[in-house]
Formats: structure tokens, sequence, C-alpha cells
């Protein structure tokens, strides 16, 4: 009744989790919580012989390899490819980062290894920062959704970027999904009242206290903050109180100086 | 399994719903959609011979009069007694009120019928000024709860006291309910994630695009806030990223000057 | 031109400064560069037969001996009596707190010694939490200003109290001298920008690396933040630039999704 | 003793003025109060025959034309080398926006420009979106300084994209100028605070009430960041009271639930 079309494909789900590095054990009872149809990886994770991350994920998954540690177009591009055959799919998440203190998405190199990529037919989501020019030619590049970060990669620092992000959505033609620094419920479910399409979540739910609750927690977040986008949020009142039922007290709080 | 409990009484849902001035007839689908167990409602709502609100309570429901109108304690003590023969609960919210533009309670008065009111047994939730002194002091008097505001009633400006409600939660002995100015269900899971024990809300509801909708946005933003809090939030991390996976790139980020 | 009025005397600075703990050698220096023309001073920092206090402040200061240390207003008042004693001054800040955790100011006891100090002809500066309704009591009460607290003494977390201090400098008829918490010069400037006639630091001060330079920085601030005021602030733009001077380029932004 | 240091010029002065459109009466009164040594303008206020601005202008003020109006680095190379005959100056702020609803940098373009500018001897300041990768960019590229959005211009938001501005901050070795979004005194001071190593603004004090007013308080804010930020700033603390004379009163708020 409201799905999330990425590349054609329909979800139900509007919470994209991240694999990262979770006890294997867990993962399962993660995504079930979640409620997730989709699943990132870094490439690297899919491919070891033993412990293979892919054995405990849940059939009917979208698995969503990423590029990390692409440090330009051509080694994502490259990455992407393998990706491909392994993974078996033709979504690829891009990311191409420099450095590892901020690990911020370079978004030129973005915008070429989306080009590059959506011509051969993958569903690009591509990593961004929230520079809204660049949100624009990565849609003009052929990208299924932009992915611009809330604030730093594993930081739960939120929605920092939220005015640009603002920007960003009012001026999309591909769903916008908040990739990096939500890390709160609470979190999420403003950036899907702001109008996100969609939240990805790794570090916030990786370092609670327990893993799958947390994971049922941003399950239901996600729903709320849509519900509420999709119902109409009320107007915020500065200056006075608006009240539920009329009262007949005087007023005594004199007037202004 | 995680019950509220108010006055000895269980309650399994903690989202508390304001009655207001609702269209008669979405009352039920948005007590429904809330899942809420207790709707707050001025004693003169209940009086009017036609349109009687109680009539399109669900059964099950515990009612909540408030004694809006009061600037006293005294009005305060006037009214709760006349509600418990009315509404015949033992439930009541202390609303002590002198003016309009703001609508805030006067703690001071708030304290004393409080105290008058416990000791003819109702179940005393009073609204308050997030002071924590006089959290402490409601207390003392016998509150059954403490319901600090988060902002100017109506406003649906969210947790503006959040400091002093942090505080109040973390020396509180009885259950704190946010019961002002919650106006969106990304601020009702914030409120929880601190650790407040429910929520009540209704302009952000009643001035929504579709109550009912907004209603259950705001049930599972509860939940979600609930769940966060019994996992246990992650760490924020400042001034760099954590990688959810290893990355080998090379650092180019030059030291800081 | 602007002065600051406290119990019929005329000050030019709206710098009030704390005195604390303080190396006594850098109280001259701090306070010059500070321009301050009022001290704070707990009252049993006067009486010290040793490093007295007052024989470091520059002669022309007025002294505001505080109660800090009183638990309640009977206590409050004899502190104030004996510090009129000590300091030869009819100001006094009032302070009373039961607990050395949060040093939460008690809005009732206040408000009872403001009024048997205010008899007894004290200039009486009471601390205070920010609750409208009592910034309104202490005012008929006989206070001569209220120094509501923006955040926790010594936390320097700025104006976290915003929202309410802004409803009590909207209705006070005396100064509102912002007391608590102020961390930093851009804080001092915004809580004047706000409409406050003072505020008071110390603990932004004293914790600062070069103590006389950061008291000239609030000096600067709390100038620009008078200023500003006066001036009265531009107006704030929601959801687009407004442009410097007229462009002439395309508009490429596509109309919202 | 601090100097700003831009293309090896030396400025006492850490205030840039946009100059817009002021009544030019008011512009000479304007640059006093504010104390400016660099006033920008766009190329074609120079240029008009009647009411030249430069004639309006302080001698020893250094202009600073801007390219606005230029769409890509082709048109911005052309408008800067036409400023310097204008303008007889070297010093250009290179400025590139395609849409007139949010007035966006193109960061990508505005490297390339910067760098074919540096190499004509250009003193190049480029505005820019807040993106770190960027801005290391704009440096190699032989920019003086760089000079990031706070927020949409003339939108008197202050300092949105804070997180960002610290990540520049922290690893810039030319000057970092905050210029877009600054709206109030206490911004611009909050701005110093962080590190940043200038403030331009135009439309906070074009819009105020009084223009030469709300000049004199940008300088005094300005002014006192960097105090602050060159005294160092005092830590902030979370969860409690920092007493600033110790107390003996008991502690009575009991140990969190």
């Amino acid at each position: 009744a409201d799905p999330l079309i990425l590349g054609g494909h329909k979800f139900t789900s509007r919470f994209i989790l991240g694999s990262g590095r979770y006890d294997l054990n867990l993962i399962k009872a993660t995504i079930e919580n979640a409620g997730t149809q989709i699943v990132t990886m870094a490439l690297r994770r899919c491919r070891t012989t033993e412990n293979n991350l892919l054995d405990y994920i849940p059939k009917g998954i979208t698995m969503l390899p990423n590029t990390s540690g692409a440090r330009n177009a051509e080694e994502a591009v490259r990455i992407a490819r393998l990706a491909r055959e392994v993974c078996e799919t033709d979504f690829v998440k891009v990311e191409i980062e420099h450095e590892t203190k901020y690990l911020l998405p370079d978004n030129a190199e973005t915008i070429r290894a989306t080009e590059m990529l959506a011509k051969e037919g993958f569903v690009v989501m591509p990593y961004m920062f929230p520079d809204p020019i660049a949100a624009r030619q990565l849609e003009e590049a052929g990208a299924a959704c932009v992915m611009p970060l809330g604030s730093l990669i594993g930081s739960n620092k939120g929605l920092r970027m939220r005015d640009f992000i603002e920007v960003i959505i009012a001026n999309a033609h591909v769903p916008v999904i908040i990739d990096a620094g939500i890390g709160r419920p609470s979190q999420a479910a403003e950036a899907m009242e702001m109008g996100a399409d969609a939240v990805m979540a790794y570090t916030a739910i990786a370092s609670a206290g327990n893993i799958p609750v947390m994971a049922r927690a941003f399950k239901h977040a996600i729903e709320a903050g849509r519900e509420a986008y999709l119902a109409g949020l009320g107007t915020v009142t500065e200056g006075h109180a608006v009240p539920s039922s009329p009262t007949n007290a005087a007023d005594y709080l004199s007037p202004s100086k």
C-alpha cells in the first residue's frame, strides 16, 4: 500500500540493516526483529570461506553489497562487479572513502561511479555527503536513490545535517535514505517525519545493550515516523499555549514590558 | 511483563490520550489506534447532557478526569471530588493554572492539592512545571506519579525542558509522565528513551491531518522509545567516525593545524 | 544612556562577576577586564582573617554577598543580615539550596526570604529556577530583579531553559539576570539578544585557560548581545535563501516532489 | 599580534562585511562601526555609473569583488578578471551558483575555478558547501582560505553545519571564514569560539532595525569569540552542578531509582 521502490523492486519495510560486525548468531534474530528486507554488507564479508555471513541471513532478504574500501570510482566499479557475481544481485551501495578518521564519502567520485554502474544495469544506491547539488547530480547519473549521512558513520549523533537533508528531500525524484549517524529510534522517527523514504542503521543497534530488542525499537520508530509523515504533522506554536479545553480563569500575567 | 503502575493499578500501554475537542465520532478509532488504556478529560466534558463524551469511549478504558479551570488547591479539590462521583473513579489529574496565555501549572498550589487529595484516597497525577525540587515535594505529598511539561501546552514544541526532566527522572521514586508539548512521535520516543515512564499527548494528534493514523504513530513511537530504553542505548562518539567494517584506505586528511 | 537599574542604583556594566575560588592575585585583573561593577561572593569568603577577598577588589565595585549555605528562608535572612554588617551593603543575592548534587534553588523558600528581606530594606536579588509563576511571585514579594538559572551551576551548558526564560522576560517588570550555567561568551550574547538585562558568570571564566582574557571576552559578548537587542534582530527565513544581490541564473532545482 | 593572513596580507579585523543592498548613505557608518577592513561586493555593483558603491567606501578598505552570477568555473574566471581591472585588486571571492532558490555553491566548479584563478595570481576566497573533502581540495587548488556556509544565504539561521565545519577547522591549513547564514552576534561569537578565523555577514546587519548599531554588535561578538578561543574554553559538565564555593548543606535528593 505504501511501498518503497528501488530499481523497480518493491519493499514494504523502510528499514535497511547494516551487518558489520555482529556476532553471527545474533544476525537472524536481529533481522527478524527489525523486519528488514534489505541487509548491507562489505563484499569481503561475503567471501570468507568460514563463517560465511550469507549462511546466517534468512531467505528472501535482499543483499546489498557495498564498495567500502574503494578510494575512487574505478575501484568502486571493480568491487561492484565482483559483488554482483558473489552475491548474485544487481543492488550495490556505492561507498568511496579516502581516509579512516571521518570515513566521509567523496561526492565527485561517487557521482562518477554511479554513472558507470547505472550504465551496467546496477541498482545504484550511493552513500553521499548531503550536498543538495551532488544529490541532483547523482539522480542525473542514474542513482536509484540517494543515501545522505545524518552525521559521521558510527557516531550515533543523529540528524546533524537536518537543514540540507530537508532541501534534498524537497527536491528529490528518487527515494532519500538516511545512511549514517542515526543513533536512536527517536532520530530514525524524526528522519521519517521529515519525509525521508527509509533509514539505514547499524552502529546504533550493534552498540545497544540488547541488540535484537533495539532492532525492534528501530522497526517501530521507523513505522511511527512514516505514519506521522503520511498523517500530516500539526503545526508548532511559538510564544503561547494552545488550550485543549476552554478555561474561564482570569489572565494574570500582565502585559509584556 | 513491563507494566506501568499507577496507584497500584497496572497498565500495559504507556500512552495516555487527551480527549479535548476531537470530533466525537473520531474518538473510538483514535483510542483504538493509540492502544491507550487511560483517557483524560476535563470534568465539564463529562457532564453535558448531550453528546456525553463518556458514551463514545470504549469499555475498559480508565477515565482520568482533570481539574482544569481550578486556580488554587481548594478549587482543584472541589473539582476532584465532583469528578469522582461523575466518572466513578479515584484517578484525578491535578491541573492548577491562573492564566490562559501560557497555562502554566502553579507548583506550590499543586503540591497542596496533591497532599489533600492523596489523604482522601485519590490516585493523584499532578501536572507540573519541571522543577526537580517540586517533583520531590509532590512525591512526598503522595502523588502517584509526576507529570512535568515538555513545553507549553498545545505548542507541539517537544522536550524543551529536557535537562531538568532528566534530573527528575534520575531522582524519582514514582513514574514520570511527560504531559505537555510533545508534538511529534519522534519527541515521544525521545522522552521514553530518556527513561520517562509514559507520555500523554493530545494536540499533536488532534492537529494532525489524519487523527487516527497519528494516534497509531504515537503508539509505535512510544513502544520504540521504551524498547530502546530497556535495550540500553549505545554511546555517542564525538570528533571521528566509527567504522562498521575494517578499511585499508590510507589516511589523507592531514594532522590538525 | 542605557543603564541597568537595581534597587534605584544605576550601573553601566551588564556583567556581574562571581568571585568563587580564583587565585586572589587574578581577581583585580579579572574585574578590570570584565569591566564589571558588581561582584558576588559567599559571605564566608569575606570573613576570613587571612587573605580577605575584599582587600583584592578595586574600589567602587558594588559587593553582592550571597546566602549560599542557607537551606531555608530563615537561614537566608540571618546570613543576609550578617552580610549587611560585614560588607556594608544593602545588596543581597538570595540563594537557598538543600542539596549539593544539583544546587537547585528552592523557589518557595526563596519567595519567602525575598519578602522578609525586601521589608527590611535590602536590594534583593534572588537566584531562582526559571518557573515563570515563581518569577511573578518574586516580583510581588519585592525582588529588585530575578536571576533565573540557564542550566546547572558550573555546568557551562548555556541556556537550556531558553523557552521559559523568554516567558519570564516577556512578562517581567524588574530586570532579568541570567545567573547560572552560562559557559561561553556566545551564550552570554544569546541571553542578551533575547532581552535579558544582565548576565552573571563565574565558572566559565574560572575554568578558562586564561582567566583575564576570558573575562574580557564575556565583556565584549555581553555588549554585543545588548547592542543587538537594542538594534533589533532581523528575521529568520526557513526553506530558501535570501539573495544579497540580484542574480540572473536559471533555476535548475526542479519543483518539489 | 593576532593577525588574519590572507594571501600574504595581514588584517587585524576578523569581520568581513557584505555590501549587498544597503542604503548607500549608511555604508560608511556601517563599515566604521564594524571595524571591518574587507568589504565584498558583486562586480556589477562597482560598475554602474551612478551611485558607484566604491565612492562610499572609506579609503584603506580592501575590496573583495565576488563572482555572483557565475554558473560555472569559466564564467567565474571571466568575472574575476574583469573585477581585477575595475576594482584594482587581486582578491576575489568565488561564488558559483546554478539556481536562485537556495543559492548553493557548486563545490566541483568552485574547485576548478579556484585552481585557474590561483594560477593567475589571484588571492582566491571560495564560498563553499561545508563538505570537508571539498575543503581539502580547495586548499590543494590554491585557495587562500575556505568560506563554508553556516546555513542558507540570508537565512539568519546560524551554524546549522556546525559538525562538519568543526571537521574542516580541525584539518585546515588555510583560514576558515564562515560565510553565510550567520544571523546574530551570538552565532558569530560561537563560530569564532569553535576556531573559525573570521566571519562574513551581510543580511544579519542589513535586516536589523538599526544597521550601524548591529554592525558594532557583530564587531564586539567576533572579538569576544576570538578572545574566548585564544583564552581556552572551560569544559562542560553533564549531570550535576559544580559549586563555586563549598557548601555544607545535607544532600537530600535520594539516590537514583
